[in-house]
């Protein structure tokens, strides 16, 4: 308490609640939480808990949700919030990077860089704007531009030891070393990956590359028809993005993806059960223009450069016969003008259109977006709130990402094994495909439900540690896991388990940061 | 022996010569040498290394050429010479990949490529077509391409640890999972970094990331005749680094670099002393048409995209009155077929700037060259052999290669000094910068010498750490060290040096592996 002050320790119950939900069946009573408000801070208190042998758990800013939101792996820890830590500094605009701390949100850098008005750029997840940058790093998480892998932005880190010392990363490992943040590798070992999801030190600053705006940005949307296009869409795609045609992180998401994330499971008709009926669904889609598989992405550069790309792009998907759409500002700008008319002349609603396409190019320009949390009410009762908050309103979700080789037959092999087990479950198969590299791609699966029906949290659990299983007996693991579901890593080759346990005990030998976390025996 | 059989093993001392010589004074006798052939008898070298407390220290083809060329950082080890293992394997066309054990050279890949005939390119470094690709990932080095960062273009390593476990890094830390080498984070801490530049295990396989051939390639070389010109040259070229329009890691050699590259030391006017006369260099470089700062790159795309990129650089180098030329594969076939009656219209040697200009060209395609082991020779009474080979030629050579943000006021800062710095010892300051990224340059310091001229190893020694020391003073630090040159480690700030400490000791409580290796206390 000393430490951070009394204000800054939280230790009633009602408060201690709000770290202790997320959006599945995951509890773990914590003891107290402290938010410190700066470095000095989290050594005192990594100090403090070697002392006291009290298990900490780190959190940012607590919203890795779909994957356990605040809640440490280990009951009884003691919460460090860091969300206080909100300071953006060593802003570089002739060198593209600034440093934040772990407190820093999607939202408020992105205003940040708006206000410095350098036509400097960032990358954000679809996740909510008051999303940790560093927390998704720390997740090794993605988004949308072609500075999508976040780790990969990363010019170093600033990092708390679990004894508490603290070291600084790359170049930063010398003091007073003029390359820090701009160069990463350093000399001698590289250990900054050593800090991305695990349990081996807290991340307290991160400098964040960032980019200059491309002169041109066009987006494409793409939808096929028939569920049996996915291998010819993804085997059409794979070489430009491969080829760098396609700079930015493609995102492919199914029917399911794209109902859920623009209406709500309509309870009433679907016989109070789910998976929801097919019959049902293809009614619904029906009113949409959007395909069995539905590919979103954008390309950057001059317009003439964009322009060459736009002709390869329409090249590779014409075999498939797919509606391909192409939406750049001045469209947006157009169809904004033009909506009422539109809607009058010809009775479609442009408007509802334009609320989709939005989110989505501003996204591929870093632009963080509040739509997409409405989504997590897709099987709720109840309309979702003017502040929506899943872990508060009993939203059920867990997000399960398995990675594969970006071919088509790997893509169909994943996506029959992810159907099959969800509606086997009793959920709608949502999925989102994206194309981090040419090489790799990830499979986010959304088991979607809600909390407050009898039976569902349990499902829910049932299917994903099933889906885990039987993805991983076909060799594909995710790229990511949740609280409550780290136990995958008991299949780690014998070696791999004794180094990391060797590295652990070498750092932490009481075990007190974050016990659990990317843990087999969590 | 019984690990490698008889033919495997070397403990003759003319045989064990040859490892032990580098390109200055650093000479650590060697026990003996073995030659393993495969994963198995590394790890069997390793726990046998273990049981009797031999140190062991890995080289893949042994060329660390001017950072210590084969040479342990430590007395009395046993070299575990790993050229024997040349396996290329699991090559993936479609996804852009291929695995290679430790021997693989950059000529073998390229070669093999060559064969393979599906237009996947490499990067490769200036150094020897003999080199490890391995071996400079260890390192970090850099090449000439887009892909000219390599140790980011690894899909995953296969790694011995100094306890003989074999481990496997990235997705391939689960057996059977079919994303190994295609996704790079894996799941859990990303430990890949940690087996760079340092003595935490013996690399044994890597998967290198390969790129489909640009459709069009452009050289491009420019020329300032001011030394002063530098600060503005470099902050001319950031932005179009920054950007992307020039996607390859550029480089920028002095007069010097160039001269050293070119021609001979001219011993007998010289005076018999270095440093080589200004009024000498001057007349030298008349000759030729290059200036005082000289840069190459190329871009990379469609012609059409090219031809932009092209304007764009042109109009940043105006303010510069600097030469641009640009050099395709049509002009240099054009300039080939015309060099003689060229020469007997104009007396210029076509030919021989052709000779210059192709492995510059050819290597900013992934085709290695040979002709830069030449330069070596700079300061050699004799002519360089048919089957140069520095290190057995007594050849001095020291690269010292500071890391600096990409700005012109600190390309500046840096160059003073090590032009100061190489003048008071008596060598010539050639120096490259290459802009690795747009945030971040490295200059690569030649020292270069004659083993056989009493003293000059010892100034050479004494210049390589006075420079250190004096960069280092100004925040300068290297991205690489070399055998007898790990001192500066003692730098870091204690936090690090305990963390790294600490993990060694975790890995190798004896020190068994690579002792001295990247450790301050070498």
């Amino acid at each position: 308490m000393a430490i951070v002050g009394r204000d800054h320790l939280i230790t009633d119950d009602s408060a201690l609640k709000r770290y202790g939900r997320a959006t599945y069946a995951v509890e773990h009573p914590v003891l107290a939480a402290v938010q410190p408000g700066n470095t000095e801070q989290v050594q005192q208190c990594l100090r403090l808990a070697q002392e006291q042998q009290v298990p900490v758990y780190p959190i940012s800013t607590g919203l890795n949700t779909g994957y356990g939101s605040a809640v440490p792996c280990a009951p009884d820890c003691l919460l460090l919030d860091l969300s206080r830590m909100r300071a953006i500094s060593d802003y570089d605009a002739e060198l593209a990077c600034v440093w934040v701390e772990p407190g820093v949100t999607q939202q408020q850098l992105y205003d940040f860089l708006q206000e410095q008005g350098d036509g400097l750029w960032m990358d954000c997840t679809g996740s909510y704007p008051e999303h940790s940058l560093i927390g998704n790093i720390m997740e090794r998480g993605f988004g949308h531009t072609f500075m999508a892998d976040h780790y990969a932005q990363v010019g170093g880190f600033e990092v708390v030891l679990p004894t508490g010392d603290c070291i600084e990363t790359g170049a930063g490992q010398f003091a007073g070393a003029r390359a820090r943040g701009y160069y990463r590798w350093g000399v001698g070992p590289h250990i900054d990956g050593l800090f991305t999801q695990g349990n081996f030190g807290v991340v307290t600053r991160a400098c964040i590359w960032l980019h200059p705006a491309p002169p041109y940005t066009l987006n494409f949307a793409c939808a096929v028809n028939r569920d049996d296009d996915l291998e010819a869409l993804v085997d059409c795609l794979r070489p430009l993005r491969l080829d760098g045609t396609i700079p930015s992180a493609m995102h492919i998401g199914n029917d399911y993806k794209v109902l859920t994330s623009i209406l709500r499971y309509p309870h009433d008709r679907a016989g109070g059960k789910g998976p929801l009926p097919e019959a049902l669904r293809d009614e619904m889609i029906a009113n949409w223009e959007f395909g069995a598989w539905n590919v979103s992405g954008a390309l950057y550069g001059t317009r003439a450069s964009v322009r060459e790309s736009k002709q390869r792009l329409k090249a590779a998907l014409k075999p498939l016969k797919g509606r391909v759409r192409f939406v750049d500002e001045g469209l947006l700008r157009f169809a904004q003008r033009i909506s009422r008319p539109y809607a009058a002349l010809t009775g479609k609603n442009l408007e509802e259109m334009l609320k989709l396409a939005r989110p989505v190019f501003g996204m591929t320009q870093g632009r963080p977006s509040r739509d997409v949390i409405a989504s997590t009410y897709w099987r709720k009762r109840e309309a979702a709130p003017a502040d929506p908050n899943p872990e508060r309103d009993r939203c059920g979700l867990i997000w399960v990402s398995p990675v594969f080789p970006t071919r088509g037959a790997e893509a169909r092999a994943v996506w029959d094994t992810v159907r099959e087990t969800l509606l086997e479950f009793g959920f709608e198969p949502s999925v989102s495909i994206t194309m981090i590299t040419g090489r790799a791609s990830d499979c986010v699966v959304s088991i979607a439900y809600d909390r407050d029906q009898a039976g569902e949290d349990e499902a829910a659990l049932a299917c994903r540690d099933a889906l885990l299983t039987r993805l991983a007996g076909q060799g594909y693991y995710p790229y990511r896991l949740g609280a409550g579901g780290m136990g995958l890593l008991a299949n780690q080759r014998d070696s791999n388990r004794r180094l990391l346990a060797d590295l652990k005990r070498s750092l932490d030998p009481a075990g007190i940061l974050a016990p659990g976390r990317y843990e087999p025996g969590e």
